[in-house]
């Protein structure tokens, strides 16, 4: 969740890396007294995400600009649409428009990008969720994004949920324990409230880990009949999720194989910025 | 630059963020004594950049950790090469490697893309420039790996150089001042090492910025044959600059023109995540 | 998770807020060059906790100073025990000493208080966890020394697993809605990794929480005979959790009704510090 | 002394610890226009301490929250009592509730034991000083309580007043030189604004402490009989301060003895919490 | 430029080093509903700077003070002269008096030094540049105080412009390299608007530093009739700049020999505190 | 004191200041093999002070720097002499250069400075000491050379001991109440360590501030036959200071009137940096 405590943060933090000692441009050719107008229009089609963040930009630089008319995170829109109307002191409209812009057209990529792969498996009722492969820094941003794209969020981060790979059944089983035993004695001690995501390779291991505590199995690169036959081992006792070659050719078929949840790297990692521009009017 | 403190901060900013209170799934799972070594691997072509960011998020998770074998940032490799090599603590290893992935995977992506647009300019001594329209946070770091890539750098932020686009020409004339004297006046209070770049959307306009004190004119979404006239009444007097409608099939012909910098926006906002692994070894 | 992050960031705290400009006492009055050696003395019985965080008191004042034969958190002593030994230049390890013993008086504290509530209950396989009633900075530290103890931890923070208690549910229904919808309604954004407790005051709400998609169902200030009721209604559907009214002289017969986990806020809340001194030798 | 600053940046950090990411309890099951009111009910009895913290809690979270009819800091109440009435929308009384009463009930607890100190040596004039036992963190919070129960602080750190301890006489003297003349010259280059407090093990220090240049003299774990022989050998040029085995039972004859102030670890580092709770009416 | 965000930082970080843990003299001893009314008079003759800091200094420590009649910063002002009128709780207006006459004194005596500077040479159009001998942490502050006196300010720091001195020609040239070869190769990879200043001691070298790049020449400790013979051989194509034997007595016939820039370490080195006061009027 | 914390804090952010993004010319011109050896140089008579700031820029720009031969703090140097030598990384040490000797040059400035009053009092005993007028951010450091000049410093800060000055007196009287009692009164609840100074701007006050808990009675603007009989009336009872109207050639007579201290402004406010170079030797 994008807290008014790491949104104001970051946003500062950005406003700051971009003009640590101000807008020399703006300040040396702008009238103190200018005042300016822009609308935040779109160049292409898309979903809006990041309308808080949009604000904060302009808000944070000068509490005298305001923002109007902005749409709702979540709202499909066409190009040329307006999407929000910024007024106030021309110097500081210009100063923050850039950090605005970079924000809210990474994050309108994000949700664009989800809307597809959530369009997608339209009527199967499976989750298109997002993964840690996230720009650094910004995963509560990112996170948001994929919800305003209909998309759902996977744990948090390394503290909230235990998601153990192929890497760790690897180690945890160098100790020659078996592994519904070994999985069991590691998760001992963690509070009762810890979902457990179990990472598995082949059908073979699912008994296993659901033994060893598994709350959500997820199904890494399996073929669709695999996936048929794991849903079908799983058989409710645990989440089943669906990751590893996913596409938007792809996503549709593995949806349908049963599976819950679909988490996809690309959401996050390959969305590009969307075309959006603050145009000024011009009195 | 990456200076060392701003590796530092931004590294463990991301690492906290991603384990805030620990990873749990390793402390569960895996013995404290386990030791793993994984390479890093390409999975496709590409150039690399971010080595120093790679090494310090293992290293700053814990100092048990070795890194060897890094290549250099610039580098190019082709899918399957192995890049660097990681080996200590499997705790440690599993933790860092997320947040090392996602800031080499980012960066290596716009030292790739901006290597694609700086071959296509071969032989023209152009220089390919990177923008402000960068990743809230890591503007150094996306600096850097359009360095990587064999591009150039623009001005670091709105604090450092003076850029006048459109939209400043259009509030500082609505006073009724002619440009040239306008813009002197403006700028009379700064720095003398200041470098002043005017955008232009028009030949028309150039006489004026270059009177105005223009040290760079940005000739913004010039036809070719514009851009060859722009420069011939540039005449070395100021560095001529392009930008707007470039792409990998247009840039050559750009930099035909004669133009000395092309910026593009592109290197930074649409470059996507370039795929790399870590591969556990497991003796 | 006590991670070396939190660990330094919160010990740094503590000694500058007990020593901002220095320790004026030990530069007045102690020679540069004496040495000092002294021992940590249990002054009554307990279980130990707070080990790491004793040590960095002293390092992170001065690396000179060396820390050994620290005896293991979760470990017993009695009163008169050396707890470790501490060595180095004479004025650090005063100036350190207030923090070290304030840190871990209240570690060792809160871990003898635990273990007594979990020896109460030892066979019966239940859990003893503690609650968000923690000293405002010390979360970390004091669910560390609850573990020390025995017990176990539940959820970190409001904002890893859902915990909806009375007044959750009173404005819920407010609604109008029936409990079970308004419940599945209100918890379909999370991720499917979230864990979700449900409390209840009466054994009638219990299907439909259960219904409403509770992981636990903490069965707040029940009597013994309804936790066994509820214990039953549950039947391994849901984790039953019990609270409210635990004490030292309670805690075992709730045990023996089946629940799975008995939550405690006392363990943090009303611990006492236990009595530790720091016996300097001299030589 | 609380300072707005302090008191900003503590609780904002309470509060950040306890929901770094949100309340996903509130956020999902509340409508965010329900509004909700909630009394601060005294569940025993006690003395009042943290009314400016328990208010930040809330306004903190959100401005929109309003808290009323607040007791002050020092007042006496009895088991029911309403000590405040918080109102505003219930997300956010919900989120911030739990912080809110971990300050004041830990608050209200040393309030409430310094009270229990005070009152025992009524009339006698002595003041009950707190120490350097606090919790780390939160010094100034628990130096504010102690005065709220009518008690005195002592010196806020190590750094703004000089107490040399018997461990500091000890490696002083280990030099060889004379008690006083070492204490002279080890002071002399304080500032002369620094208060100087030395411990006293035995009545023969008290001639050369004094000497030395103490403005207090400490008088640690003295008989009754010893103490009344200290105060007469000060006579007035120093305070005269007792501490050691002080309990409830004891602080008035020791305070009968002459001292000025009898300085109480206790007060700080084994009150409990006292028990409050914040009930919501539901409309 | 003073950005809102550093003048508070700074501002604040400046308060808390004055009153860490409160003003205990005010709150001890003036009733808090006191008010109290105080002028900002000038002691001696001067140029005003720090108004925003003067402010800020109040209203950041109480929001409740009122600034009013603020003299313009760059206003010249006699002794006696009324600069401002305080109004506000006693308490705050003589807690936040310190700090708000320590950054005014200072900054105004910059103010007035340059001012002598930039008088000596008025007509000649020559820039008074300040370097980068300022205060640590006082950077920003000092500039724009050199701004207010007239002056102009030099590159910020060290990452923003280019200045090469004789230390680093001398390691450079220690390669064998001719200085223009080295000079362009070191410089090609910055960014085209960055700025370089060439310091020389020698005429011979100034056609080399031309060739290698120089946007400005620094002339360092040139007789007059060599800054003559400098700024002949630069011809306008590269900004003159003279620097080194600097005095009142020296500056105006340096700045007649035509070059266009002299910088002055003394303006903000050697600037000693005006005199300035804040009166209290007792009603 | 200048602890390691704020030792590094404060160089750290200093190096910040002047080099955000690191040094472009070192960067861009030296070899990063280069390694240079510089001497630090005095260039006018003074007393040292400023070692480990010294010597902490280079530290903490490079590791890899090493700082050899520096003379004590408190040592004095005349013109000519080398008062320390660095040896390291040409980059790093021109880097850092400024930084190093911008510190260093304040600290002797105001080092030699305060040495030419406690020169001109020799033999009295009396005590020189600073005041709260010192640098915004560098206090510590500033009270340091202080020292390091052979003075003593005052109060550290307002919450570390009271001084109730004129207007405080001004305010506190307006109640009407006689000024022992209303002192008295006031003192009452701070604790029995604080150290009272009460300024006195007429001798009739003297018995009243004595009479109202005064530790220390700072005689302001008195003549020298007033500080005479000032002194005579406190006998022994509280500390006579002096301050007001003093300079080099007044303290003398100032000193021999008998008070204990005098505080003198000038030492912080108004000493100017005094002049120190660093030279490279070109091997």
């Amino acid at each position: 969740m994008i807290t008014p405590a790491v949104l104001e943060r970051t946003v500062r933090a950005a406003l700051e890396e971009d003009a640590p000692w101000g807008d020399i441009t703006s300040t040396a050719l702008l009238p103190e007294e200018a005042t300016a107008t822009a609308d935040l229009i779109a160049r292409e089609d898309g979903v809006f995400s990041g309308g808080d963040v949009f604000s904060a930009a302009f808000l944070l630089t000068d509490s005298a600009v305001q923002v109007d008319g902005l749409v709702a995170d979540g709202a499909r829109f066409v190009a040329g649409d307006v999407l929000a109307t910024v007024t106030g002191p021309a110097r500081s409209v210009l100063t923050a428009e850039r950090v605005a812009l970079n924000f809210t057209q990474r994050m309108c990529g994000i949700a664009t990008l989800t809307a597809r792969y959530v369009d997608a498996v339209a009527g199967t009722g499976v989750r298109i969720a997002d993964t840690r492969k996230t720009t650094p820094g910004l995963r509560e941003f990112e996170r948001h994004a994929v919800l305003s794209g209909g998309g759902s969020n996977h744990r948090r981060s390394l503290s909230d949920a235990v998601m153990a790979k192929d890497n760790h059944l690897a180690v945890l089983q160098a100790s020659g324990q078996d592994l519904a035993s070994a999985l069991r004695a590691g998760l001992a001690r963690l509070p009762h409230t810890t979902h457990v995501v179990i990472e598995v390779d082949r059908l073979d291991q699912i008994a296993a880990v659901l033994e060893g505590g598994a709350d959500t199995v997820l199904l890494d690169n399996f073929s669709l009949d695999d996936l048929r036959a794991g849903v079908q081992m799983l058989s409710g006792r645990a989440v089943a999720e669906a990751s590893g070659g996913v596409t938007l050719d792809t996503v549709r078929s593995i949806a349908e194989t049963g599976v819950q949840v679909i988490s996809v790297g690309a959401l996050t990692h390959s969305a590009r910025a969307l075309d959006l521009g603050l145009d000024l009017r011009i009195d």
